[in-house]
């Protein structure tokens, strides 16, 4: 504590010891001077505060008095080593605490918003399953390449450059570099002017709320929709329009005729990660033209489209600069960087600027110049390639999980982007889902925080692939399935195996051979399996039965039994049918309903 | 551009061909396909695009014909390299841009301050005689060490440990290196949950006003004051109470007593760099308690003091918990870095961090924990004591120069900081001053910017020490008393060699051995010269003559010379004098005023 600064007040009505005393024990409560570090020698502090040794001497022995301190010979004094034990609730707020409290509410002009948020565990990382978006495993960092990057940002060549000024002007290398590299892969054009860094997307979408949006001002979003964007909305007290989500996208209809500013996330839709289809986008920019409305395009996940070309952003097609876009470098380049960025026209930008140097007076200019660098190096393209490869592996991992451990993930389709939103079965709440599949390493989003009220949550989930191997996905899926069974017990569907229904072993000989079973795949694709007289069995799914395979079948006692090439895993199976009318309900040996079929019988 | 994306509406009226020549236009002029550049293949794009190649082809060969691209044989098609010539204006705002221009006004629904605001060029690196505040030269830096910890930081344990959650939590090692190393310089003690980090000061003011202050609430703020703090109250349409300063810093008086938010600078004030007295501050303290004010201590600077012990931090003295304490990491530590933070009760605190998430998510993680690593290696002491020592040499420098050429240059006494407050000469305007000033390389800070209204200038400047070489100090304020000496031409005062009470030579015989000379120094403490009459001078300063030195005077022709051992440089200076009553009037050859003073002839 050689550099700690006691302040003696001449003016107190305290003696001087007890006034060393007493900023010593403070000190010492609340962690400045910690357990076992040792304190000045007598005459050192008492030089320093410019009183008589003696008054520190005492101070010092009334405190090893009381065992907060302790003399070690020839050595010093020192904070005594146990000099938290047997202290309950020092943290702990007291009455007069609490008292505090309700001045504080007081004083509090602005409420920050108080909806619940969800939060997924600090230690995610501990869970086995962490089905959760916007984390990343840490073996995509490209960390090398970023203390490259780092390392030259750092250069005193660079810091000699003279951007590091007090201005409100952004790195000039980093502006080129997304303008030259990451806008043109989502079509858009940029001129320097048209475009402002921001501290992460969040900061973005603050910083235009509050330059466009007022008291009840009418504003568009989706429902469900980015519970960030319905906080930043009710801080300003907007009127907001909730929008209805279908497969497409949001819904373009006369309700949000009367809004001025439409919020949209069209690449992949938050929360189900659904992609704006194109007459959407013309009808939506259609109007805004006609309403003269802004758009703010939120370009969530934009690099990862597994299934077929991206779309470009909505900024491309806008020939009349009424769309903001608005977007950050991936969050997995380097993982708490918080780099984002708008793109819009130079008025806005100008505005945006001048409001954020009042916010938070420029984004670190040592995170542009590194981030310019990373760019700027080439990283930036491998870098992404490698992230797309290894999502793209991730996503069809799940998607394959969830289509195997059927009926109970539906999805909605979607083309990628890193999540899937899945319905919860009917019989179970999707927040205890979530809290039960918490206590077995499976982390899984609930929807209700992305509803204008949680009560209209439509008992889904989100799935997110960016912070799980891939190897892990399909064993917590299947774990996932087997909670699921669990929490619907008494009401699940379980086999009777008295059941008249049952096909035992000379029904399944009779019915099988040369039927055709008919179902959906869970992201929505028809498929069928034929089932050949001689044990053969071919299988395709998807309207151009684009996915094909080919296995054999066969019966043990009175089970079903397949194994195909590619599809379930290559893996045997067996299970117990029961067939009422041409439906086919399909049973694990344990008696669990595990999927379900229409069958149409042999043509021949 | 091979991942540029280019789109092509199916529902446009425009051919294919002429929308892709349109597209490769745009993205030629805005500069995403630079000067140069090469282009896809023909078959390449067209199958991106899914067109017929010679569609791509014959847009192609349009724009070669019109000159934007080239064919280089066996090798490509280019952007030309003269693709920009003799086109002028191709940025500046057209009739339709300046229409937008009010059509962006009205949609713009919250105004950023504008205030005019003072900023020294960009390129102030390359003015020999930068006397401004804020900036740093780079010998300052600790690169070296910054970039240790910054691998650290990067290094994929740190990243692996599981801190860079999507939480509202900042890096607790930094919290534990601001508490126990930072603050107790200050004389603060605070708990981790007392401790919020910022995107710089800035964005802790920001904060705080947006909590505490609503519209017509009264705020005191220091006159002259911190322009950033005052555009933050306008944003939020405060009722300012200008509170005056003088040299015991801001003064405590009545008209405070209906503020309920009092924002301060005590430790050097902001513009001025005074300290606050003991007095006041207990004044302010006792106050602000007894009507339940709320202080904002920001503690600018607090790192320099170079006179005397620091003063421990207003919050250190606070029994009631209601100075909220605002400061940052030394910008030098690293340029761009951007780390400020907020001390104050655990319920601001909470209500900080929750406004902090929708503001700007949490700054960023990296950046905590390349600090916290920087402090906690020991770089931290090490460096401040470095940065201590230097400032402080710079400082005494710019004290010693100012005094030297007196006496133009009159300044509010100060305790350190790193700027001074100078009065600038009556018959100047202090912008004219530093327009012109800039002009011959020097940087001066006028005052205006800094009063609630520009008109109360007190025709002051700034100059301050952090980016100029100690070298460089004094030619620089010489220089800028030559510019005084112009600028004031024809009004400035010049010797009269007819004027009667010069001394001449059997004057200056007579008069000077065995005299007193008494005069002020810049910074306002007494001084005198005894003139012996053997030609020794012994000359003290302070006012307890804790300054003193030895010389030797003589008389040359019609002039008065003298040299002394330390002061003035110890360099040979030769003089005009005259002398009306007691009041010596001393003139350098080229006739300019360049000191005053009282003589008391000799005693003996």
């Amino acid at each position: 504590m050689s550099e700690a600064l006691i302040y003696l007040d001449p003016e107190s009505r305290l003696s001087l010891q007890h006034q060393i005393r007493q900023k010593l024990v403070e000190g010492i409560m609340a962690g400045t001077f910690p357990a076992g570090s040792r304190l000045p020698a007598s005459r050192k502090l008492a030089e320093q505060l410019g009183v008589a040794r003696n008054t520190v001497v005492l101070a010092y022995e009334q405190l090893i008095d009381e065992g907060l301190l302790e003399s070690r010979e020839r050595s010093g004094i020192y904070v005594s080593s146990g000099v938290f034990e047997g202290r309950i609730g020092f943290h702990g707020p007291s009455a007069a605490q609490a008292e505090l409290d309700t001045r504080w509410k007081e004083r509090i002009r602005t409420e920050a918003g108080k909806r619940p948020r969800f939060q997924f565990p600090d230690d995610w990382q501990r869970h086995p399953y962490p089905f959760i978006d916007g984390h990343f495993d840490t073996s995509l960092y490209p960390t090398a390449q970023w203390r490259e990057a780092s390392r030259m940002a750092l250069g005193a060549r660079i810091v000699n450059e003279g951007t590091l000024t007090e201005g409100d002007a952004d790195d000039p290398e980093l502006i080129e570099q997304i303008r030259t590299k990451m806008l043109p892969r989502r079509g858009i054009h940029a001129r320097a002017d048209e475009i402002l860094i921001t501290v992460g997307a969040q900061n973005a979408l603050y910083l235009l709320t509050q330059l466009l949006v007022a008291k009840d001002l009418a504003v568009v979003m989706e429902e469900p929709g980015n519970p960030k964007m319905r906080q930043l909305l009710a801080l300003r007290q907007a009127q907001v329009i909730a929008q209805p989500v279908d497969e497409n996208g949001m819904v373009i209809s006369s309700r949000i005729d009367r809004a001025q500013v439409v919020y949209v996330t069209p690449s992949h839709q938050v929360p189900t990660a659904v992609t704006m289809a194109t007459q959407r986008r013309h009808a939506l920019l259609n109007k805004a033209h006609q309403l003269d409305q802004l758009v703010i395009e939120d370009d969530f996940e934009h690099e990862s489209n597994f299934l077929g070309q991206p779309h470009p952003a909505l900024r491309s097609m806008d020939s009349d600069n009424r769309v903001i876009y608005v977007s950050a470098l991936p969050k997995v380049l380097a993982p708490g960087l918080r780099i984002g960025f708008i793109v819009a026209a130079p008025e806005l930008i100008r505005e945006a600027r001048q409001l954020r140097q009042m916010v938070i007076g420029r984004p670190s200019l040592l995170n542009q110049r590194t981030a310019a660098l990373f760019l700027s190096l080439g990283h930036y393209d491998a870098f992404m390639s490698k992230l797309h490869q290894e999502t793209s592996r991730r996503w069809l991992a799940l998607r394959d999980a969830l289509n195997h451990y059927r009926p109970h993930f539906v999805t909605v389709p979607n083309q990628g982007g890193s999540v899937f939103w899945v319905l919860c079965p009917e019989n179970i709440a999707v927040e205890t889902l979530a809290r039960e599949a918490a206590r077995r390493g499976i982390l899984i989003e609930p929807d209700t925080h992305y509803y204008a009220v949680p009560s209209a949550s439509r008992n889904c989930f989100r799935m997110g692939v960016t912070s799980i191997p891939a190897e892990r996905i399909r064993e917590g899926v299947k774990q996932l399935r087997e909670l699921m069974w669990e929490l619907a017990s008494g009401e699940s569907e379980l086999l009777d195996e008295s059941d008249s229904s049952l096909l035992r072993a000379a029904d399944l000989a009779r019915v099988m051979p040369g039927s055709n079973w008919i179902y959906q795949t869970v992201y929505g694709d028809p498929a069928t399996f034929e089932l050949g007289a001689d044990g053969s069995m071919r299988g395709r799914a998807g309207h151009a039965n684009e996915d094909c395979d080919e296995g054999r079948w066969w019966i043990e006692g009175n089970t079903w039994c397949r194994q195909w090439k590619h599809w379930a895993y290559g893996e045997e199976g067996r299970f117990f049918i029961t067939l009422q009318g041409q439906q086919l309900k399909i049973y694990n040996t344990d008696g669990r309903l595990v999927d379900s079929a229409i069958i149409h019988p042999q043509c021949d």
